[in-house]
């Protein structure tokens, strides 16, 4: 593997990324109230505690079966806001353009960016249009940014972890990555699993109503599951237990994925949350998460077991215990 | 011209890409509080106004005189928070990589935009990287967000223009552009044309003195001093005449634009900023910007003749008048 040039998996959002991050960029950018290993930056202005953040979408196609790049954009940064338990407000919108790319799929992204902003209640407020000269870019990419508010003083973040938590995940995981291959690899319809992609700031508005015992929201995107755990694991520094068994996957998705053998673990997912909730308080986040349209397939799928490593174990389904690593290498580049 | 498809003009920042924003992305996407024609929206959270603002980085090539896409895209967003009159404090940064851009120049350009905002007194606080595959983008691209603090209720944009104001130019004009466009020919080093790529949120900061004498700010990028005066005039409904003489414009892009048989007054610009000013403080001002680093070509232009119509006139060095208009079709493509 030649060291010196960047590789398709530095975007995977798994290992190498992390390495790309750790090793060439962090250096270079951290500075004072870096956002380091979490969705957003927290800052404080004034009187206000905002959470900023910002994501390029450069996804391939660019329509899928239920969404298409636009309101991946606009889900992608309202839910990265919200995983700081922030409340998004304002989302900038930049689009980066191939020369020939045509104007009526440009407005069909737009339109749905719009919807997509609307039904999340956040704002488009500032813009910005290049163009590239055609086979310089691959007809559109995508950046939002975006600002949210804090408006609690509770401390949400990946480092936050404790021995007890129990591990809720909003519903099933694995749809987003599947729709996208399925419409890239020709596969179309015939498989039924459309984009999970939606905001989930309402639902993580309910979920602040537990107070200090919510510890952990996070959106287990590139990578999935398995390297959003890892990181949370890492940061946190605590070992995590899975049940294989409790983790819901859409029967299309498990079709999909054993045909050609993916692990819905590391696939990714664009409109689901990972919570670590204090034992106690457990199944009333479950409920409250199964109340709401976002989480209606929610489960609680593991627990914290103890302190230190980062380690993560999963009871497999035959009883068996394996070890689950981050993504290495990439498994379906340009999933977002 | 095909009317469906997406031209390369369309990124000038000239007439074609006012008519795709007015015609296709802001039917879809303005809201309360969108920027619309300015640099940067202004928002209201808590106690506080906000400037947010994005850009999107595509300049080819990615290594010019005096900068890279790196420091640009730095000082690009600080000047955008600035022309709002705000004082620029967090910046996001967003990569979309080419698979095998090398990792050392990559390392470059994070140096670069490092320096640049400890030069600008800003924090890059937050991040994404993606990559793409090979063919897919050409090696590197930048998005850069940026927020702002208004810290006086003083209303600087585009539409301030009155009749009677002074209008000056912080510096000498199409540094940035003629500089580009030599790496890019190959013409390299020979011209002694650097970038003028810098912060300009000190000069501004100065400015801010005038208090309500100072009407517009705006750095003129994409499109040049033509393209900019002419959006604040159709903005501010007033009418301006430019003395050609009084331009400033340093002798290497003289020579180069009459070459090629470019106009300065529409070759980009990424440090100097256009100020317009009430006309007994317009001597103050320009002494204010003769003082500041940024500031020390600075000149009185032109002025705002009459109210209504948009129009721009210019008395050339030959003792006749023409008309200013928009930049028309692409005359550097990917300039920033």
């Amino acid at each position: 593997m030649n060291q010196d040039i960047i590789l398709l998996g530095h975007g995977s959002g798994g290992k190498l990324s992390h390495q790309l991050l750790d090793e060439v960029i962090l250096p270079h950018l951290s500075s004072t109230g870096a956002a380091g290993q979490n969705d957003a930056a927290l800052l404080q202005i004034g009187g206000s505690k905002l959470a900023f953040s910002t994501d390029s979408y450069v996804v391939d196609p660019i329509f899928f079966p239920g969404g298409n790049i636009g309101d991946l954009a606009v889900n992608g940064t309202v839910n990265d806001l919200s995983m700081m338990g922030a409340r998004p407000l304002f989302i900038s919108v930049a689009f980066i353009l191939e020369e020939g790319f045509s104007k009526k799929e440009f407005a069909e992204i737009l339109a749905s960016m719009r919807r997509a902003a609307d039904a999340a209640g956040v704002s488009l407020v500032t813009g910005d249009t290049k163009v590239v000269p055609k086979g310089k870019a691959d007809r559109i990419f995508i950046n939002t940014s975006g600002i949210g508010v804090l408006e609690h003083g509770l401390q949400i973040d990946g480092g936050q972890g404790r021995v007890g938590d129990q591990i809720l995940v909003s519903g099933t995981i694995g749809d987003h990555g599947i729709a996208v291959l399925c419409a890239r690899e020709g596969l179309g319809m015939q498989t039924g699993v459309t984009t999970d992609s939606a905001p989930l700031n309402g639902l993580v508005q309910e979920l602040l109503g537990l107070g200090d015992a919510l510890h952990v929201l996070r959106d287990p995107t590139r990578g999935g599951v398995a390297t959003t755990l890892k990181e949370i694991a890492l940061q946190s520094e605590i070992a995590i237990t899975l049940r294989e068994e409790a983790l819901p996957v859409n029967e299309g998705v498990t079709g999909v994925c054993s045909i050609l053998g993916l692990d819905p673990l590391y696939v990714a997912n664009e409109g689901k949350l990972l919570a670590f909730v204090a034992p106690d308080r457990a199944q009333e986040a479950l409920k409250i998460m199964r109340a709401h349209p976002m989480g209606c397939d929610a489960a609680i799928i593991g627990e914290v077991t103890s302190s230190g490593g980062g380690r993560i174990q999963m009871e497999t389904v035959v009883g068996g215990m394996r070890g689950v690593e981050m993504l290495s290498g990439e498994q379906l580049p340009r999933i977002c």
